[in-house]
C-alpha cells in the first residue's frame, strides 16, 4: 500500500538514522535529520569505535535499496577467526560454511557513505543543531545552542529517535509513566588501537580474518580496514588486578603488552601513546518499552536496545528494524498506528534476543574460554554439526548468517544447549566425545525435542 | 567516632527525608530539606496513597531517635488478616505470634508529624522550592522555578536524594557513565477509595485486621485509620476482560463492585464518584547502581530502590537505610567516603531482596492464590512450623517481624521453597499432606541444608 507523503524528522545522523532516511525519501517522505554533533564527513573520526561486522541482516537491509554494492567497496570480507593463543602457533576457525562471511568496516567510513547517500536521496542533514525536548503527542521537537538558551520549534508529522544508546528522544519517553527501561553496564571496558598498514599499503596480518588475542578476563581483537591498517580493541577490566585502572603509567602499559601481548606489541605504532590518548570506553545493554508513542514517535536501532558488541550485531539488528519497518509501512499503508504497534511487538523479542546472546558471547568469552569441559562441548558439536550439517545449524550460524528472528536462534540455542547438557554428562565422555554412541545419543535427543 | 558538623542538603520532605533530617540534625549537622511541593501540613493530601504498614524496621529506625512513641499514637495495629472470600464467612488469618503486628498509618498524616518532629529538631525545610540540577562532585544544587527560568545556586557539603522513585538526583547520577539502572512497571494499577467512619466514628470492618477481597486477577484492601475511616486500595489490571481500561462509566464502575464485591460496596461511600475523581496510579520497581557519588552525595529510601507494594516494605526498607547509615556514621566519623561505599554495599543487596520478594508477593497473590497445589504447600507449611516453631520461620515473618537482613530471608525462603517443592512431590501428599512421614521428611530435609 502506498504511503502518503509525510514531513518527518530523524533524530540523529548516524548509521540507522542515514539509512532510515534513505528508505523514507524513496517512499517520497520529506525528510530533516538532525544531529548534535558536527557533519562527520568534515572531521576527523575519534578514536572510540570498534570496527563493525556486516553480516546477512545488514547486506539484506542495504540491498533492499539497492545500495548494498556502495557499501561493499568499503568492506572487507572475513571468512574466519584467527586465533593467537599464548604459546601456540596462530590457527584459524571457519565462520560458516564457504562463502559466508563478515564484512569488517570502519564505522566512521561507513557513516560518511551513509550520509552521502541519503542526501543524493534527497534528505536534509541539520548539522550541529541539538534536541533539547520533544512534544511525543505533538511531534514537535526544540533545538537550542543548550538547554537553557532560547529554543527553536519544529512541527513535524512524525519523528524517528535513531539517537543511539542514550537517545534523547527515549529519554523523554522514559519520564512517562508505565516506560520500562534498563541499562546494565558491564565491568569491562574497551580502547582503541591501531596496527598501521606496511609501507607499501599491505595488511600486517591476515587480511581475511577477525584477529583474536583470548587472554582469559580480557582480549585484543583486530579487524582490518581497507587501507591496510587494522583498527584493535582491547577489552580490559575497568577494575581488578589486571585492568585499565592499574596501567596508569606508559611503563606500565609497554609492560602490560610485553607480557600478554608479546607478539602483537611491535605492530601497534605508538602503543603506549595510543594507551593514554584514545579514551576507555564503557559498554551498555539498553531495553526499554514500548519503543512507539502512538503513531508520532518511533525509536530505531540502539535508542531502543543497545548491546554489547560482543556478537558483532548492533548495527545489523538497527538495520534489520529499518528493514521490518518498511514491510510494515508496505503492508499497511497510512494506518500509522498499526505500523508502529506492528514493529514494536516483532522487533521487541528479537532486540530482547540478540541482547542476551550478546551478553552470553561476553560471559564465554571472559570466563569459558579456558574451561576443558567448554572446550570439549564445543568440540563435540562441531564435530556432530560437521556429520549432520542439516540438523545442526550452531547458534552463530543462525545470528550470522540467516536472517530468521534473533529470538528462534536464541530458542534452538537453548534446546542445544540442553542436549549438550546431558551429553556432557555421559560416563567418559571425556575419552568417547567423539564415538558412535555419543553421535546416536544427540540424535535421539534432537528426536525428542 | 563523633562528626564534625556539616552544612547538609537533604531533597525531598517526604518520610524518609524527614527521618533521615531529625539522624543528622541529633548529630550536630546543619540541615536544609528542599522539596518541590508544598508543605503537606497546609495542603489537603491527595487521594493517591496505600496506607502504610509500619513493622519492626520502621519502628526500630523511629526507636532509634526516640520518636517511635510520637508516631505510635497514629497507628492502628493489624495482627491479622480478614480474608472475604467470595460465597464464605469472613475469616482470619494471623500474621504471627502473639504480639506481633503490623500498624496501618496513613501517609499523609504520618508525614506530617515527621516534618514536625524534623522541625523540632532544627532542620530548616523550603517548600516549594524545585531542584532541577545537581553538580555532583561539587556538592551544589540549583533551583528555580521552571527548568529554563534563572536558577539559585546552593553549596553544600553533602547532598541526600530521598526525593522518591523519580528522584531528580538519581536522574543526574543516572547520565554518568557505568551507573547501572532500571525500572519495570507492572501490569496492575491501583486506586484508592475509601470506607468511610460510622456515624459514631467507629470503624465499620474489624479495626485491628487487614482486609482482603481477594478475586484472582484482582483484589480489594482495606486498612484503617485513626478516624475511624479506611483506606481502601483497589488492584486491577490496566488492560484487559477486567480492568481499568474496561470501566468506562459509572454504571460500568457499579456492575463492577456489584458482581465481584458485593458486600463491601455499600460500605463505600461514593463508589463511582471516588472510582471517577481519584487517578489510577502505576506501580513500579526501581533498580540503581552505584547509590552514592564519591563522598559527596548519596540516594536514600525510594530515589535507591523503589518496590511494589505487595510486602508492605517500602517506607520500612527506607527508614532501615537510615538506620544503618547512622550506624556507620557512629564507626566511621568524619570519613564519608568509607561511610557511603559501606552503606551501598550493605543495603544494595537487601534492597534487591526484598524488591524481589515483593514482586514475587504480587505473582502469588494474583495467579498463585486460586492454585490448589499453592494452598496445600502452604497448608503444610503452616502445618509443620507449628510443630517446628524453632525450625521454620516462614519468609513473611522474617521480613516484618526480624531486623535480620532481607537477603537474609529471601535465601532462607528459596532454601524453604527447595525443600517444599521436593515434599509436593511426594506420591499421595494430598491425602497424607500432614502425616508423621511428611513431617519426618521436611525435617530429615532441613537436616541435608
Amino acid at each position: 500500500m502506498a504511503q502518503t507523503p509525510k514531513n518527518i524528522a530523524i533524530i540523529g545522523s548516524g548509521l540507522v538514522g542515514s539509512l532510515l532516511a534513505i528508505y523514507l525519501r524513496r517512499i517520497g517522505h520529506q525528510i530533516t535529520v538532525f544531529d548534535r554533533r558536527s557533519d562527520i564527513r568534515t572531521i576527523k573520526f575519534s578514536g572510540r569505535s570498534i570496527n563493525l561486522a556486516m553480516s546477512n541482516r545488514g547486506w539484506r537491509s542495504l540491498d533492499e535499496v539497492g545500495i548494498g554494492d556502495r557499501i561493499k567497496d568499503l568492506a572487507i570480507p572475513l571468512d574466519k577467526r584467527a586465533m593467537h593463543v599464548n604459546d601456540k602457533p596462530m590457527y584459524f576457525q571457519k565462520y560458516g560454511k564457504d562463502g559466508e562471511a563478515i564484512w569488517s568496516i570502519s564505522r566512521g567510513i561507513l557513516n560518511k557513505r551513509m550520509i552521502d547517500l541519503a542526501e543524493e536521496e534527497g534528505a536534509v542533514f541539520r548539522f550541529n543543531e541539538k534536541v533539547w525536548d520533544v512534544d511525543l503527542p505533538e511531534a514537535k521537537i526544540y533545538t537550542g545552542e543548550t538547554e537553557k538558551s532560547e529554543w527553536k520549534e519544529y512541527q513535524f508529522d512524525k519523528i524517528f529517535g535513531c539517537d543511539g544508546a542514550f537517545s534523547r528522544v527515549r529519554h523523554k519517553m522514559q519520564r512517562r509513566s508505565r516506560f520500562n527501561y534498563s541499562q546494565n553496564f558491564i565491568d569491562v571496558g574497551y580502547k582503541e588501537l591501531t596496527i598501521p598498514a606496511n609501507e607499501d599499503g599491505t595488511h600486517k596480518l591476515d587480511k581475511n580474518s577477525f584477529h583474536i588475542w583470548p587472554r582469559g578476563e580480557f582480549m585484543l581483537i583486530a579487524m582490518p580496514n581497507i587501507d591496510g591498517s587494522f583498527t584493535c580493541s582491547l577489552f580490559l577490566p575497568f577494575e581488578g588486578e589486571v585492568s585499565f585502572e592499574s596501567i596508569k603509567t606508559e611503563d606500565q602499559a609497554r609492560e602490560f603488552f610485553k607480557k600478554y601481548f608479546p607478539n602483537v606489541r611491535k605492530e601497534i605504532e605508538d602503543l603506549t601513546k595510543d594507551f593514554f590518548i584514545n579514551p576507555t570506553s564503557a559498554m551498555v545493554t539498553m531495553k526499554c518499552y514500548p519503543w512507539t508513542y502512538w503513531d508520532k514517535v518511533a525509536l530505531v536501532g540502539d535508542s531502543a536496545h543497545a548491546i554489547v558488541p560482543f556478537y558483532g550485531q548492533g548495527m545489523n539488528a538497527g538495520f534489520e528494524d529499518i528493514y521490518i519497518l518498511n514491510q510494515l509501512m508496505e503492508k499497511h499503508g497510512d494506518d500509522w498506528e498499526t505500523i508502529f504497534s506492528e514493529y514494536q511487538e516483532e522487533r521487541k523479542p528479537n532486540a530482547d534476543a540478540i541482547a542476551e546472546l550478546s551478553y552470553r558471547n561476553f560471559v564465554e568469552m571472559s570466563s569459558k574460554t579456558a574451561d576443558p569441559k567448554f572446550i570439549l562441548q564445543k568440540k563435540i558439536e562441531k564435530h556432530f554439526a560437521a556429520r549432520h550439517p542439516e540438523k545442526w545449524v550452531p547458534v552463530y550460524s543462525r545470528v550470522t548468517f540467516s536472517d530468521r528472528p534473533y529470538a528462534e536462534a536464541l530458542a534452538i540455542g537453548d534446546m542445544q544447549e540442553g542436549i549438550m547438557k546431558k551429553v556432557m554428562q555421559l560416563p567418559n565422555i571425556e575419552e568417547r566425545w567423539d564415538s558412535k554412541e555419543v553421535e546416536d545419543k544427540i540424535l535421539e535427543l534432537l528426536t525428542d525435542q
